[in-house]
This record gives C-alpha cells, sequence and structure tokens, in this order.
C-alpha cells in the first residue's frame, strides 16, 4: 500500500542553534521508501545520517536567529506483515537474539522494574504471546483517559498508573513498560499514522513475539496496518522528532498521511501486525 | 464486650533516649477503659497526657543507656454500633462538621490531590456512602498481596498501587487516599485487633459517613467488631506506637488481645461497624 | 503597627458549588482585628467559624451558577515581637508543648523523613536554633530560583529540590521540611505581606525556638515585621485560600496591603520576628 | 601495565535458569586480553558474544537446579592515556558523533532531563570540560556519604540527591545525569578496580571530552589508571554482571585484581585519564 507522508514545521529561532531531526520514514523490507524531499527556510543542513543500531534517520541543522520553516514530503511503499494473534508466542529468553536483549531494560520513561509484581497479577492470567499484550493494551485502554496537555516531557509509565491520563506517548510508554515487567522486549515507535484524527505525529509500540517486532496501539486511535515508522528506541527519551542545543520555540506544525489508493482498512482489532524482523 | 490488651515492648538504649509512647487505648463513649496499668524498667515516666484534637494517650519517658522495658496493660468494654451498610450515605461538603474537615485534606502518605481521576474512574459507579467505601476496600484486597517486609517507613499510598504490595499500614494509607479522593473524610487508626494472626498491632482507617466514623480494613485480617482503638489521625506521620529522640533499638515485642467472654464474632462482611461519631 | 488589608476574588462558577474560604486574619495577643466587612455577590454565606486547633477562621458558601465575587477588608493591629536571634535556642524534644508536637511530623509536601541526612550535612554546623534555621533560609534562598509557574498544585519539598525552583508556597515547604528533618517543629503561614511586589497573597513558615514561633521567610520578598497572618497548618494541604466543591473557575484577583503610619520597615535580617507564642 | 583479574561467583538454582554473565574485559586498543579462562560448575555455557554497540561481551549459561559456580581470570594490559585536565574542552553538540549522541538522553536511573537547573546553578561557573567534570564529582564527594546498602535496584540520581548517600553505582549515576544535564555525554562504566579496598567489582562513568571518553569516579575510590573495563552503557539497567530468567539466590561472591608490575599508583587527582576513544 502506497502512502505519501509530509510534515511542515516552523520555529522561531533566537539564537544560533543546532536542531537534529528526526522526520523521515526508516528504510527496511516491508518499508519502502519511494521518493523523499526535504526543503529548509532559515536554515543550513549540515550532515544527514542514519544511526546504526535503530536505523533512525536525521538530519542536522543549523539555524541562525529568525525563523526556521521545515517541510519534508516522502512516498513509502508499505507492505505489513498480517498474522494470526493466536499462533504467535513469547520467546523464551534463552532464545532471544542478541540486539533484542536491551528491550528487555528499564528506560527513563519505563520503569518495568518496579512494576513486575503488577504486571503479573494484572496479566498472568492471560495465555503469553500476541495475547497477553493485547490484554495489556485493552487495560490500558480501558484505564487510562486521552486527554490532550494531560502529561507533560518528564511523565513516566509510573505517573500515567497513578493519574489514569496521557497522550500516544504516554499510552506506549505503558505499554512498553507492562511488556517488560513480564520478559517480553518491547520498543518506543514513533509513527506517520494512517486516519490518525486529527492528523499529528503518533506514537506506539513493539513487542517482540515469534521471532518479530509486532506493532501495538493502545490508545486504538490509528489503523495497525497504517503506520510509517520513522524513529524506535527504548521510549521517548531517545526518539524524538526534533532536538535542540540553543533557544528554539515551536510554532506552526502540519502533518499529514495520504494514501492515493485508499489506504489501510483500520479494522484490524482481530489480526496481528508487524514491519519488521528486527 | 470486654478486651484485656497488653503489650511488652523491648529497647536498647545507647545514649539518653526522650520516647514518646501511644499505647494506651483511647476512651470514649463506646470504648470505656475498666482499668490499665503501666511498668517501666530502665526508664522514668516523665509525663502522661492525652492530645486535644484527637485524644490520642501518650506516656514520655527519659531512658539512660541500657535497657528499656515498657510493660502496658488494659481491661476494655468495647460497644460497637452495628449498621445496614445500605442505609449509611455520603455527607454532603456542605453538612461535613468542622472537626470533619481536614480528614478531606491529603497527606505524607496519602496523596489524594493526584488520585482523584483514579479514584472516580475506579468506584465512581458504586452508590455512593459505606458501599463505595466497600467497594474501595475491596479492589485493595483484590490488588495488593499482604507480604510482610514489603514496604518501609517512607511508602506512601501511591508507591502500593505501583507495588502492589504492603503490609496493614499500606492497606489503610490506599484507603484512606481513594476515599479523600472523592471527598470522602478518612482518617488512620491503629488498634489492638482481635484474632489478628500473629498478633501484633494493627491499622486500618474510618471513613466518616452517615454523620459517624466507621471502621474499614483492606486487609480482611480483624474482626472489625474486635478493633480497640490506640490512635487516630490523617495518617502513620501522625501515629505511632513510640517515637525517639536520642538512639534506640527496638528489640522484643510482644501484643495480645483476648476476650473472656469469647469476643467479636468477626464475621462481618456484610454490617458496618462504628465506634466514635467523632 | 496598623495594616488595613483586602482582597476581591471573582469566580465563575458552572454548578451549584460550596465554597470555603479562609481569608480572614487570626485573632490573637499580637495580631488585634479592629474591624472587618465581608461582601458577597452571587454567593449566599452558610457559615462563618473558626478552626478549634488551628485558629483559622472560614466563611462557607454556597454559590449558584454564575458569577461570583467575594470582596473583603479588614483593619488589623499588629505587635509583632522583635528579638535578638543569637538568644534564641532550640527547645529540646522533652520540653516541647503537646500541641507543637505535630509540627514535627512529615506532611504531604514535606517529606521530612527523606530529609534527615541532607539536612544534618548541610545544616548540622551551624548553631541549634533561629541561627540554624536563618542558615537554612539562606541556603534555600541561594539554590531556589524564585520563577512563577515553575510549580504546581502537587509540587512536593522533594520536588523543589529537584528543581531549584518554584514560586512562595514551595520555599515554605522546603524550609519546613529541614527544619523538622532537624527535629525542628515548623509550619505553614498564609499571609497578607507589606511591601510584597507584586502584591498578592504570600506563604511563609513559622518555627518553634526558645519557647515561641518565629517567622521566617526564605524568598525574602517581604517585610518580616509587616505581615498578618490569615492561616497556619502542617503545609498547603491544610491551608488554603479557597476550597470548592463543585465546579468554579478563578477570575479575577486582587490583594491589598497599606499601612496609614508607614508599616514596616522591612529591613530586619539580623532580627528575629515572633507574631505569636503558639 | 598488566593486571590479572579474577573473580568466582556461586548461586543457588531453584529451578532451570537463564543466566546472561557480562564478568569479561573489553577488548580495544588501549586495553588488550592477554589470556582469559571461565569455568562453570552446575551450569553449561550456550552461547558466547559480543554486543554490536558497545563492545560488551556476554556468556550464556543454563543452569539445572542445585549449585551454581561461575570461576572467570585473565590477563589484561592496560594502556591509559594521561592527560593534562585544562587542555580538554567540551565538544559542541554540532561536533559530536553519531555514536555519542544517545549518551546525552536520559535514562532510567539518571533523570537528567529534570537536573538541568539545577546542575548549571551549581556548575555553570567552573569552566566547560573536563575542569566542569571533576567539580561534579569533587560536589557528588563531598555531598555524599559512601554506605553500603544505602540504596537499592531502584535508587536513581533524583533519589540520591535527596538521601545523600549511595554506593558506587550511585555515585556514578549522579555524575552522568549531571553531565547529561549540561548537554555533556556520559556512560556508565563496570569495571575491576585496583586498590578497590575492600575488592569487589566497581561502577564509574565516562563523559565524552575533547573527542574522547574520559574516566571518572566521584567514590575516589580507586586509581582512574587501574580500572579494567567490563561493561558500559546509558545506566545500570544495562549494564549488570548477571541477570537471570529463573530462580536463583546469589551465595559467595569473591572479586579480585592485582598487577604483578606494581599497578596503577592512583595519585592522579591532577591529571585525566582515558581508555577508549569510542
Amino acid at each position: 500500500m502506497k502512502y505519501s507522508v509530509s510534515c511542515k514545521l516552523g520555529y522561531d529561532i533566537e539564537e544560533e542553534t543546532v536542531c537534529f531531526f528526526n522526520l523521515q520514514p526508516s528504510q527496511f523490507d516491508r518499508q519502502v521508501l519511494l521518493d523523499e524531499h526535504l526543503e529548509l527556510e532559515g536554515g543550513r543542513e549540515i550532515d544527514r545520517y542514519t544511526m546504526g543500531e535503530s536505523g533512525n534517520r536525521f538530519f542536522k541543522v543549523v539555524a541562525p536567529p529568525g525563523k526556521l520553516l521545515v517541510q519534508y514530503r516522502a512516498e513509502v511503499d508499505l507492505d505489513p506483515l498480517i498474522g494470526d494473534p493466536a499462533g504467535i508466542g513469547q520467546v523464551a529468553p534463552l532464545d532471544l537474539p542478541l540486539d533484542v536483549l536491551p528491550h528487555l531494560n528499564p528506560s527513563r520513561f519505563c520503569q518495568s522494574d518496579r512494576l513486575r509484581a503488577f504486571a503479573f497479577r494484572q496479566f498472568g492470567e492471560f495465555p503469553p504471546g500476541h495475547q497477553r499484550v493485547t490484554a495489556v493494551c485493552n487495560w490500558i485502554h480501558d484505564n487510562t483517559d486521552y486527554i490532550p496537555g494531560s502529561s507533560h516531557g518528564t511523565t513516566s509509565a509510573m505517573d500515567t498508573i497513578i493519574d489514569h491520563a496521557g497522550v500516544c506517548r504516554d499510552f506506549a510508554h505503558l505499554g512498553i513498560t507492562l511488556c517488560r515487567a513480564m520478559d517480553i522486549p518491547a520498543r518506543y515507535v514513533s509513527a506517520y499514522a494512517y486516519r490518525l484524527d486529527p492528523p499529528d505525529f503518533h506514537a506506539v509500540f513493539e513487542a517482540f513475539l515469534g521471532g518479530r517486532w509486532y506493532l501495538f496501539d493502545a490508545t486504538r486511535k490509528a489503523a495497525l496496518d497504517g503506520l510509517v515508522r520513522i524513529g524506535m528506541g527504548r521510549d521517548a527519551a531517545e526518539v524524538s522528532f526534533s532536538s535542540f542545543f540553543g533557544k528554539a520555540t515551536a510554532g506552526e506544525m502540519e502533518v499529514s498521511i495520504t494514501s492515493p489508493g485508499g489506504g489501510a482498512l483500520g479494522d484490524l482489532t482481530t489480526q496481528a501486525v508487524s514491519l519488521s524482523e528486527r
């Protein structure tokens, strides 16, 4: 399925600022980049690179005081693997691939070391594998209000359990945390999300099950098979659309994703969706 | 119903230490003290007093280096009011007595200001009043493991929600917190608890409902109509059996409560129990 | 010294709301109320009362949907005791009056139980008594930025140590916490503050030293001898200008304090100031 | 300088357990492994591997119920670079190598996002570079008590600031956190530490300065030029000597490091020490 994604981000730069952007979709087997275009006003691109471990793609910009405008668009062909949840089991620790192991560790916003008792008490009865992670997502969905502005940059999964409220970032962090607490590797994913309303960048998570990474969205706001992955990492501390060293204030922001051919149907609550093996 | 309560507490005193003890049952209409006896070895009693607001009874001891042994026993006649939960409603804020209002505030171990969304989401469907507080206790009981040693002196209700484990003190703090979060006044109570196994001091809580304070024990470990109240206050920060200014290490400890006439039946899960109006 | 204090508070009431206000100065020996006047628009006063333990004065209002406007003014004669800090020592725990003891306990926003090592390490070298508490205030002043909007209703002393920023409420909480951590009773005080710029309600704290409560303001924003005390309590959880049960949004707010005779000189950094013995 | 390192670790295994061990020194230019020997009793080695990003070396063991004994020893040649702190500056964000960037992010135990104001207030006056990080270490050393048992597995840098106490792990976390808060990349390092008394595994940290990773030890307990690096990562969540999936209880533990030729002098407080460029 083909998708056109784009974003337009404006900033007020107060003093010369170094900016790192991670807006470009990753490239891998089931997510093929057909075309892309980046345009900068009020800043100059210094470097463009792909991180080794994650495959996240960045560009580095130096912006002088004034307005900075970043416009990016790309055409992507997405070919998600659709499977039967019942057949997707949990991988025994002994059999986990090396590069997956770090995603068992607690991280800044995902204190899985504190939540083992909680997680096993709440979800231990569900069959291990895809169904258990779905149970985690159902519980998060039922116990957390999606309220824009209810959390901030330092909000962690432990806060979200207490607050019972958050945004997509918080839903993803809580899902990751509860998975890791039960020895299921999980990682944070930022994405262009088809049918997300209102349009915005989205955050979901992936759990490593049956030998692949499967997508989960506890907010139930987007079609799992219509997610164009941008960045992935331990949690939002590693995955952000933009980082600044200097003084910048965010201004206008537009995000869009369309599908000329119709796009994901989005009614996949009974199926498992995976984009990447690693 | 008559009860004999007693305790024996030993301490190693390293340097001259001032000790405050709150071991004596409170005195009020439905809890009448028939007789009591205090014996000290290795320390001298300086003062004995009753706090104005709470009615908690203290004695102050100065202990020189060496062994300190405190032995206390009392005979108490308990006459709890037994009522029908269905008839005990919530008191509207407008009608709350003045001295009850402070028990709506958050306190050290009961951060009710953080848990409003949590509480209303979880318990908002239950009818206001005694039944809603019982729903709180049932939830705590079902979601928290009673594990001696799983918490410590700085553990708060927010920790207990995360840890899903605690002791009687933690169960009481969580109950108080969830009540206050829903505008139900609640306070911490320490007690001699009939049938508690193994025998020990116990902690429960009271909620102000239908014009009186009703007892609740989310641990379900003791008979509600067999609780001889010692201290009450906002939370464990205000209610402790002993406080030391100096250097003391706790040693032997024995607590006992017996009833010559047979004591509380303890099978009162379908009834409401209250000791005090204020 | 005579002061005129006043405030004007406006609210949008969405549904019938019960409001408790604590805007009136307390009455005691050194703070004499000469005259006062309360006016309500859009609500009706139900009750007016003084809390037993604290002496805080409240009025209770029921407001229907619409605008609520509260206007209060009073004339107060203030006669603070001015003393020499060097002569004001710490009271030994053995000698503390009963009603002072609760102000040694940790409370919602003042987790003094966590900060004993911190406090003794930082301030243990200073002579016990007024000078040690002044050292605490100096440290807070030097290590905390006063930034309006940098904290919120759930910010505690532990947060303020981490954030190094806060408002008067946070400065007071941190002072209280560090005092209690060193066995110095301390309590929270709300006040009309002469010379505070811009005019607003203010929060400071009192420490019990040499047999009286002495005033401290780690923000150094107001004259210690020009504080007209409104409420006092364990911390801001017990002392608030207004509490609402219902739905109200704060609107306009004006606070003023003037002194016909000139008022406090405010240059009292080398002297100790006390308003109340209890 | 040549070092002999060894450790002997015993475990009681209750049920079949998968164990990951990271006990072997890393291999890189200035740390050359001359010889090593691993011996297992009560378990069988399944795999031995080196993580791509970190170069950390692991072996995976499956242990049946019973005793598991792990004995490891190695000969290492260490050639640390010794430099003049005054000449080692901070690298501008624009010039940071890609693989260094993730070490600017907050992590599980290092909430640098919360401590920017704290760090710049406390250390902003020191010249950027090695001297500023040394100021961080001096402050940690002067404000934190090294107390075995004072912290536990979930203790983070924010806790350590509050507690003013910890062990080597906590000193390292706090150092890392304060560096990252000031945009200095920093990472956690586990090591065999020459002259550490009593002998044990040690934890220190590295900061990226002047184009290399420099070693820092805020505990001042070991010779910086006598550290044989085992693992490195974001914080202790990524770097642990052993991880278990199953049921294992730690028993005996012996760690040793000797130097046939005399070893590090350890009196290097006025010099900068670096082992690795990346």
